[in-house]
């Protein structure tokens, strides 16, 4: 597509693409956006070297189209929403304004980067929901679609995980790095006693005990309570219990006692094994005396749904809005340069619309029409009017310093304490309502009638 | 772990691990083992950066350690099933052989590179085994889990599908790369009939036209069969249209009586849009006249389950074969170093089941018992038995030439000609049988019975 856009003489024309979703994953009411910062670092990077030129030119590509890539750097403008914001169905999350080639060079990459980060970032809010003030830590490595996993804890940051077992993540994004001991450790000792020792006297000060490889009740926790006395003799502390296999909410009970018996009430119970948000729901609820959750394949795969549905939609080219029809009028694109206003009450907190209008319509609007459905709409001139998409890019330069993955995380916890309760249920969540103003839907409903001819 | 075991003066002692899973993806009767070309490429090259270095220096690691894992290299042995391999739950896919500390930091890459793309190989085998000898594309990009999608490439190869969209993917693996045009190209003309005019002009010779971006049947395939034939009035033809929307075998049936009618039989009709095993078997089923299915969540993302469940279990350290213990019984480990052996019959056709023995006692067993149930055992004496573990690693270096992917995906579909039926449909297909022989299960059985104590 980029090579017929260059041959054709069509370099120089702009055009505008909306990033949007149009299902939010796991049955829930809403999706953080995550992954902009990197995306805007891929961007500033992004060029094609010999090697890639090369190969293109054995797959039949042009050496004048060829020659332009050689010289390819994006210099277009992105305006977006926040990394960390709260984002909902078929309002554009990003715009991205360029000349056709540099837009459609950046489809995929744009999709790949966004999608994946914005649903594990979603599903770890859930369970940071949940979790209330525990410690969340990523686990999921060995689970991930291979080096999606870097990514993936990254994301679980920004949807408020505490830390992550994947030591390149932690280093690159300055994420605390932990992990424990696995069942092979406590096996290549003669007795499990012999393992703990071996472990506790090297990780004196940073020492998790994994107690079920043989039996937790009867074994682990007595030898984990035996190496806790010891370190206490030199002078240092067990950190931790790891708990994964089994009852977890019973054998966290019964290990809390067993280790408050024995005085070590600042030893921490640390659970892992295929938990999700809903484990995790049932064991807060049954106030099993948790302190660490590790989370493996949930997280980092998205489960059950796997992927966000996002997807990129030319809205304007060469100054004229556009439109894809569709069977489906849900599908059918929105025209032209938007801007997304969110709706808010006097303190801040989220009214559960977002306003899509014009670009150059400002906050004024007082009418909010419902996408598909022409007779509903609603009077929106009391609420206050937060426009959501900024310019992050002009000219292909950040316009904004890059923000830290700390304050993205704080930002999200932020946003998400403004966002009322029923659209955070798991079950049925309230619907938040996305509307289009007056004067988008009639250009929309112009542009539909144009091309159905 | 491998500090403690690096400061225990532990290094030489050797280990060995068993990968095997226990859950097969999706409801089938099969797993397609895929990953372990790229697996042992990474353990060749596998080291420690200096940047690698200090920043576990800077996590506390202790220097002594951190000069071994300077002049880290895997000089362990790695005897495997083959890389397209049928593979079924609880018998050992792959075991390694290495000192403790190698055979440790091996793990979690081990585990995320094999999980994923067996899980991948597995989904594309089922679209395989429905499209018949269609074309299948890899269209996953955009939804795949970030860089993920490069592997989810390679495995859907593996797997029976016959090309990609990822261009790096296609130049590093060899696979045949293909695309199409996107609705955005459509609607930066003027016109549709413009917009396929255009493609067709530079990309005669390899011009697919989407035709559903404003209607289908009255604009688009008239459009496209119009530019169908100013193509052959240049002497080119039209590869095909496709269709990313909508009733795709309604469409597809009345796109191809309209192109038939006016003489274009030779136009394929390629479609998109959420499709996986069960859309492509019902379209299928319903005669669709389609010629190309492009795949993109559901295969790249391994939807519904998203994840393999493979495990890394030692299962000898020091010379002596240990054990994990585990209220479920399935979840106990076997220990010892192992084969596994195909039962088939003599004509090479699987007879579903794999034996599990001790490494030395060859194939002369007898009787196959259930893994877990004490009264359930089968007669196998009459079956050929052929072992599945290959030496293809030793001390270090590959030990066998690497396959190339082409040689994998044939070897592949290959194997799964060997198995009956029963064990591929999709509803309850036919359980696979994996059982232990006599020597394994008592040797397992006598240290149950040490560490229960």
């Amino acid at each position: 597509m980029a090579q017929v856009y260059y041959l054709e003489g069509r370099v120089h024309e702009q055009s505008v693409f909306d990033y949007l979703y149009r299902k939010i994953p796991f049955g829930g009411g809403y999706v953080i956006f995550a992954g902009l910062e990197e995306l805007l670092d891929i961007i500033l990077t992004l060029e094609f070297s010999a090697d890639d030129l090369e190969f293109l030119k054995a797959q039949g590509f042009q050496d004048s189209f060829l020659e332009y890539l050689q010289g390819f750097k994006f210099r277009g403008s992105i305006y977006a929403m926040q990394e960390g914001d709260l984002v909902f169905p078929l309002a554009p999350i990003l715009q991205l304004h360029g000349n056709l080639i540099e837009a459609q060079i950046l489809e995929t990459l744009l999709l790949n980067v966004l999608n994946f980060q914005s649903l594990v970032a979603t599903k770890a809010s859930r369970m940071r929901q949940v979790a209330g003030d525990k410690t969340l830590i990523d686990f999921g490595l060995r689970r991930s679609h291979g080096p999606a996993s870097y990514y993936a804890s990254r994301a679980s940051i920004v949807g408020g995980f505490n830390g992550t077992s994947h030591v390149l993540a932690g280093r690159d994004f300055q994420i605390p790095v932990s992990g424990t001991m696995a069942h092979s450790f406590v096996q290549s000792y003669p007795s499990e006693l012999e393992a703990f020792r071996a472990y506790a006297k090297h990780q004196g000060d940073a020492c998790v005990l994994l107690v079920d490889t043989y039996d937790t009740l009867r074994q682990g926790v007595p030898n984990a309570i035996l190496v806790a006395k010891e370190l206490e003799s030199r002078g240092t502390q067990l950190v931790g219990i790891r708990l994964d296999s089994g009852d977890l909410a019973y054998l966290a009970r019964e290990s809390r006692k067993m280790l408050d018996t024995a005085g070590l009430t600042y030893v921490n119970i640390a659970v892992s094994n295929q938990l999700d948000e809903y484990i995790i729901r049932s064991l807060h609820a049954q106030h099993a005396p948790i302190d660490i959750y590790g989370v493996g394949t949930s997280l980092v795969t998205g489960q059950p749904d796997g992927a966000l549905d996002g997807v990129y939609k030319m809205s304007l080219c060469n100054g004229r809005p556009n439109i894809k029809l569709s069977e489906n009028i849900q599908k059918t694109t929105l025209p032209g340069k938007k801007q997304v206003y969110r709706l808010c009450d006097m303190d801040g907190k989220f009214r559960g619309g977002d306003l899509i209008g014009l670009q150059d319509e400002g906050d004024q609007v007082d009418q909010m029409h419902h996408p598909t459905d022409p007779y509903a709409s609603k009077p929106i001139a009391s609420y206050d009017k937060r426009p959501m998409l900024q310019a992050v890019m002009e000219n292909g330069e950040r316009c904004l310093p890059k923000r830290s993955l700390s304050e993205i995380a704080k930002y999200c916890q932020n946003q998400i304490c403004h966002l009322p309760d029923a659209f955070k249920r798991f079950e049925n969540p309230h619907r938040y309502q996305v509307g289009i103003s007056t004067k988008l839907r009639d250009q929309r409903n112009a542009l539909i009638e144009e091309f159905s001819k």
